[in-house]
């Protein structure tokens, strides 16, 4: 099933997507579940939202799918972290800060937590998963680049956009993540050539930290990356969640 | 005014130390205000918590003391990202991973945030401070040398001690720094010595995340750092705002 958070001029609310229609929920699903109200209303009418907001972390994996076929597929994957401040929604714009270089889209497989982690096992892992959606881990690549400074290149608000929804049943490992910008094919990659699964990434995870409701995994773009400039439209694109589309705007 | 946070059995409170006592809050007084209640109890009665648990991040400074003296301070500080699930309070442990290499106390004067920041300029920078407090900027040291860990060396569970209090009326550029380990006194330094102001590292650390209320900036250790190992006692002091005590035991 595939949940929305949503504004109808009011505050944030959560709905289910029935067709071109969602049903209201209660409250927010991961922490209420999926009690439905009678309030029914046109996905047209709302302005969609990030679907969650991180309660503590947004985690950013790097080198979860090889560079190239030689490489050694056995290393750990790198983890960074990205503020909670970074999370944006579908059609909110990414803003590009002057005097960083370069800045990339990547557009990734999200893997949304549902339930405390802390070292589960491999096998236990997906337990722990709310649902999936699609988000580009915007990363300023020059600053990437530069040692210590990881936190500043992936951590500028508006650097996480994620959404539309979260899918809550879904194979993660055999997707097709397609990356447009202004209508063009960019890029496109599969989930199936990463090098570690989606209950790989979160056991290993959840060894460094634990894992609360709400924190977000970006697991890599399988793709690699692309720069991208003020007044574009970028597009991600995974089959079985949908598409998260932003513009991108010079930061005032 | 030193602003605690304590449990006395049930859900955690707020408090103004008055002598050997508390003034209960009727809440947070970063968001409600300093409104008191008619309740007073003996601090020997409640335990101290963490002082502040962020709502987004810990941001964790590194560079802003010369380490020596010939060393160009003109340097921008670097800036690492630590999740709020490494914040514990006084008296709780610190937890020491298998497998990570050497780990080690930073002793640091913490900065609060009160106001949401974004972008401040030095000179309003403190309007956005609620206060001060200690906080240990536990590190994995060997990991944190090795590209692309350091949201891992920074980041496990229990790696950001901070308390005992939050003094909301401090100047922060004088400050002597103590860190004490089973007793005996290892580093002391003085906030006399940083490169940047606190009023520099607010504006700073604005003009690339949103600073929320209940932030923390935790602004570098004056006299570096020095290894723990498990069944220690390591003690942070800072005249005006207090001591912070916590064991170190073996993660299990």
């Amino acid at each position: 099933m595939k949940i929305a958070r949503f504004s109808s001029g009011g505050d944030p609310r959560f709905g289910i997507v029935d067709g071109d229609e969602l049903v209201v929920l209660t409250g927010d699903p991961m922490f209420v579940g999926f009690d439905t109200t009678e309030e029914r209303v046109p996905l047209s009418d709302v302005r969609l939202l990030a679907p969650v907001i991180p309660r503590s972390k947004v985690l950013s994996v790097e080198g979860n799918y090889p560079a190239d076929p030689d490489e050694d597929t056995d290393a750990a994957p790198l983890i960074f972290l990205k503020p909670n401040t970074t999370v944006v929604g579908p059609g909110d714009p990414i803003l590009l800060p002057d005097g960083v270089g370069a800045v990339a889209h990547e557009g990734e497989l999200v893997v949304v937590i549902g339930r405390i982690a802390k070292k589960v096992s491999v096998e236990n892992a997906l337990d722990h998963v709310f649902g999936y959606t699609v988000g580009n881990d915007v990363t300023a690549v020059d600053l990437m680049a530069e040692p210590g400074q990881e936190s500043r290149a992936k951590g500028y608000d508006t650097f996480a956009p994620v959404g539309p929804v979260i899918e809550t049943e879904l194979d993660p490992q055999n997707l097709t993540i397609t990356t447009r910008v202004d209508g063009e094919t960019r890029l496109s990659g599969s989930t199936g050539d990463s090098k570690n699964t989606v209950a790989e990434l979160v056991a290993f995870a959840s060894d460094i930290f634990t894992l609360l409701p709400g924190d977000i995994i970006m697991t890599g773009s399988p793709a690699g990356d692309g720069a991208i400039t003020a007044g574009q439209f970028v597009e991600i694109g995974i089959g079985g969640i949908g598409t998260l589309g932003n513009p991108t705007r010079a930061r005032a």
